[in-house]
């Protein structure tokens, strides 16, 4: 069957022709704007020329650093995340503030949540993860040739360091002890980059 | 360093005893029910006894289906994503209706947007995609012995189903045209399953 369906070749990359999927702004407004979630509500015109209402998070963007120790293993933080009602292990992340560069929030996230600087970088892809109701995109980095200074952790927030080697975070995903999704794509590249199918293009730190 | 840190050994699961991590509800109400999306807010005591605000999406959780055809081709949507605006290429995935086992969701879904029924099914794992702010997880399943029916999409709905071999998504998800956070971590399942390294437990459709 798979011969018959349409699309095969046309890629992954949004195409300018994709007018028979595309949905058009109508009107918009913001319609909660909390102290951390701001929700905007658009009317849309759908492919058929019917309205729809869309419903979503306006997000500013975010980092997650995949940290590769001197000895080969990973460090990782164990923060509880309150809509998860527990801890969850997790790379290190963090949002973006107004203007600034993935790699200089890379950077800062790095030094603050762990305290360690890296003297490479490689910044990976960027993944969408709620792409049904969140802008949101995290830039994906990974950091080599760490060092340890000092935490500075903001106000309130409270987490664990913690290192793992990559086997023991496959048999976490796989045994579904793992579930955070920016984590399991840092260990997708990670498997990958490891196994020289995909690339990383490391600099030194600036 | 890597061996002066605190917590290796501790696995990923959540620990009963992580009381120096945890937050605790004080109280909670709900500050956005939109047509789609529902916004909790609530007061929670942190780990020094202060009062924090953590507001979320309250999810009914979804599923995913990476769906094998016959000739090792993956079965793949086209899909307007207006947050992101702009067209995705995602393994079909939707959210659970009310009381809803997740297989019966994934069976239905991937009936609905693709026409395909599947005669064997495997439970991969789940994965939460936005544990900063919602709750939802998005339980992962695997289909193979594909067979071909009819599409019947949700009013407002449009998608174009397309397949393409592993290869391809690899390099997509390689070159940064496949960022979609789930049909990243689908892709990490079938190529760690496809190597040997994790099981599937296939089963018979009921």
């Amino acid at each position: 069957m798979a011969t018959e369906l349409p699309g095969e070749g046309q890629g992954a990359s949004p195409d300018a022709e994709d007018t028979h999927l595309r949905e058009v702004l109508v009107q918009g407004e913001k319609v909660f704007d909390g102290h951390f979630l701001k929700v905007q509500r658009d009317h849309v015109r759908l492919p058929d020329g019917r309205v729809a209402t869309r419903e979503y998070i306006r997000h500013p963007g975010a980092v997650m650093i995949v940290p590769l120790l001197d000895d080969g293993r990973l460090l990782l933080e164990r923060q509880f995340r309150y809509p998860m009602g527990r801890v969850m292990l997790e790379f290190p992340a963090g949002k973006l503030d107004a203007g600034e560069a993935p790699l200089r929030c890379a950077q800062r996230e790095l030094l603050e949540e762990t305290g360690y600087r890296a003297r490479e970088w490689a910044h990976a892809g960027v993944l969408h993860n709620a792409i049904a109701y969140s802008d949101e995109g995290i830039e994906i980095f990974f950091a080599r040739g760490l060092v340890a200074g000092h935490q500075d952790l903001d106000e309130g927030e409270f987490l664990e360091l913690v290192s793992h080697s990559a086997a023991e975070l496959e048999a976490w995903a796989a045994d579904g002890s793992l579930t955070d999704a920016k984590t399991l794509i840092g260990l997708l590249w990670l498997q990958r980059w490891q196994s020289g199918a995909w690339a990383l293009d490391w600099q030194p730190a600036a």
